[in-house]
């Protein structure tokens, strides 16, 4: 049987299950792809550290744009992570002609549509389903399925960590801080955790998906990105008594009939009933809404070196099965978006007030929010003179000032946590 | 813009889906597919009977051959459904060197890898993703993504119809045939609801889904197949007590390490917390177990014009942009599959008994349980001297010894119900 060449950046975690399986499976691979992926040169940074896979015929080097350069190495396997040296390891390899698979969502999201590009006039292909919910095949089933609809919305678990912070917190009742140490011993948070708990990570892919799955590119910058950092245990507490589960929510939708879209990353109380209300822990999920298919959702681990390795694996053996095929299935390039104002985009709230001890505070409260044009959707007494009041849909800028507004007035004695809803 | 003319076979609630999506959208299914599929022709039973859809420019006949024949039609729709004539029709369209794209389930689970050699010898294509799951595209996810690995297990809700009327039982404490009525006047049953009560429509789907994750080729009359009207009433509100739905779950496994796989399709009571729990109506959802991405959930509309024609339509654009690639990407054939026996497949289960009076009959029936090899994971009073049983893993064989044995017990008056048992 053919053979085809591959040549693997970085011996991590997710590299290190990706050589395993091109290792162990090649005769599996191979049958699959109509040739055989073999491993051939892995670059690493510490060639003296112990590795946990035997590389059998695989040369270990440490100059990566080696491996690029090697005329018997046809698909470079991007792991590295981080923007530098990855984006210029892609980029070149892609110069060369190469193809390339990354499970890099930081590179994608800043420079995906550049480098698809760039493989365009080169002849060359770019996979990466790795780079989203590791094991759970999304951007396969936003680039192959469901061609014929019109996407409407998004609404993604994708964040690994903080989804299992947040579950910790209502599940266990402690604090962000206690969640946060607890997954970081757990081996779920890094040590500096400030991509996941900000949101960036799922902010990096949410803009992939965005760019195939609304045909639109924002930039990571541009994304209305709210962290978990100041999520409060009592309001996670409140929420789950009303059914409510939190979640770092990334949301991407298109105006109807418009060319404009909205992203966002934010903490949201999820009702019971929604499809992402279950997805606790480390799992993944997102929900695709659609003209015709309706709403379909792809749900499986989102993190970890096997779940990632699935991916790139898979990858690998599509590039081999299509290195024959006209180079013309690129994604297509995303439109420049204008982005939804704070005064168009549509949100239901969640509000926690401790209120002042006049005796008709609560009532005059709620007339408030609807002066302001907010409705009230429910509202729930709490102890220690607090009031949950779930605010019914208006934009986010009347939302805003609402809370600003509110938090001046003398029977509001303190805001005590304000977060998004989402319903079934 | 180059074009490639479609034709297509039936006019009925899914023809006329694809056939207003081919005309609406023409422009943005073009610059998706990167040449615009314009409908030809379309063949009806009747032609004068009046349509929902303006045809514009397309030829309605009533002969499917002469669209079959037409040189100016690259492309044939099936969306007539049963295995007669559609299976002649795709068979003479890809010897004639056309691609073809359907929804048929019957016709993909008899003759799918027959026709799919038929297509490879004459250059032809052969797309059906519409052909499980509707809206769901779960043939898109098996055939494009984990590609590197080893699936063990599918788990599926796969008939909309089944789950509408065990969802009724459940939901509005009726029996099968009233939930059964119930569905028919709202349209989620036909007349002759016989394909889907008594499991056939599930286990079309079933032997695909197995044909393309594991590879494995098995008969419809082969799997193990078990309708649902026989479904108790008192059994869905009893398991409902207990935290546990009943579905009909449509389940897959490759025995590990072995060539030898099992299908089957039985009501099956699913735990709070498993991923078919809460896919409720007509929803659909297929969960895939494999060794690198863990498991993996598809969930979605399972059935209707339009999440139908989602499919269909996706696959009409894939199949343009797929027009001038080498036609080979088909689907390998499946091996002829060994079947575990019912010594080998092992299930846990449910079983509802009326005790004779005698004051040891409980226990005397759990001793009885446990000596025939069926280990006791919980036992349950309920009124009427009835005790419900959940049955520990052991084989189907077992299983169906002990009940048969059980039922010859004086202390036991009647075994009331008995139902296969998922855990999360």
């Amino acid at each position: 049987m053919e053979s085809v060449g591959v040549g693997l950046l970085g011996l991590g975690t997710v590299g290190t299950a990706v050589a395993r399986r091109l290792i162990d499976e090649w005769e599996l691979l191979g049958e699959r792809a109509g040739a055989t992926p073999v491993l051939r040169a892995v670059a690493v940074r510490d060639l003296s550290r112990p590795r946990e896979v035997d590389l059998k015929n695989a040369r270990l080097v440490a100059d990566p744009g080696a491996v690029v350069a090697d005329p018997a190495i046809g698909i470079i396997v991007e792991a590295i992570g981080g923007t530098d040296p990855a984006t210029a390891l892609i980029e070149s390899s892609l110069r060369a002609g190469k193809t390339v698979v990354t499970a890099n969502k930081a590179v994608m999201a800043e420079s995906g549509p550049r480098l698809t590009a760039i493989a365009a006039e080169h002849s060359a292909r770019l996979y990466f389903e790795a780079s989203v919910g590791a094991g759970l095949p999304v951007i396969g089933l936003l680039r192959g399925s469901l061609l014929g609809d019109r996407i409407a919305t998004l609404d993604c678990v994708i964040n690994g960590t903080t989804n299992v912070i947040l579950t910790q917190m209502r599940t266990a009742g402690v604090s962000f801080e206690v969640a946060l140490a607890d997954a970081q011993r757990r081996g779920f948070a890094e040590a500096d955790p400030s991509l996941d708990v900000d949101g960036w990570d799922a902010v990096h892919k949410l803009v992939i998906l965005a760019w195939l799955g609304l045909g639109s590119r924002v930039a990571p910058a541009a994304v209305d990105r709210v962290g978990i950092r100041h999520v409060a245990g009592a309001d996670v507490a409140a929420l789950a008594q009303l059914g409510y589960r939190v979640r770092l929510v990334a949301h991407a939708e298109r105006a109807p009939g418009g060319a404009a879209v909205h992203l966002r990353v934010r903490p949201t109380a999820v009702a019971t009933g929604h499809l992402l209300h279950d997805v606790e822990d480390a799992d993944n999920a997102v929900v695709i809404s659609s003209d015709l298919a309706g709403r379909v959702m792809l749900r499986g681990l989102g993190a970890g070196g096997a779940s990632t390795a699935s991916a790139v694996v898979s990858d690998i053996v599509t590039a081999v099965r299509e290195r024959k095929a006209p180079a013309d299935r690129a994604v297509s390039a995303p439109v420049e978006a204008r982005l939804l104002t704070e005064e168009d985009v549509e949100v239901a709230g969640y509000v926690r007030i401790r209120l002042s001890p006049e005796a008709d505070a609560r009532a005059l409260v709620l007339q408030a929010l609807e002066d302001r044009g907010i409705p009230v959707d429910a509202a729930v007494d709490a102890p220690g003179s607090e009031l949950i009041v779930l605010t019914g849909t208006a934009p986010r800028a009347v939302h805003d000032r609402a809370l600003e507004t509110l938090d001046t007035l003398t029977h509001v004695d303190e805001i005590l946590g304000a977060l998004d809803r989402a319903e079934a």
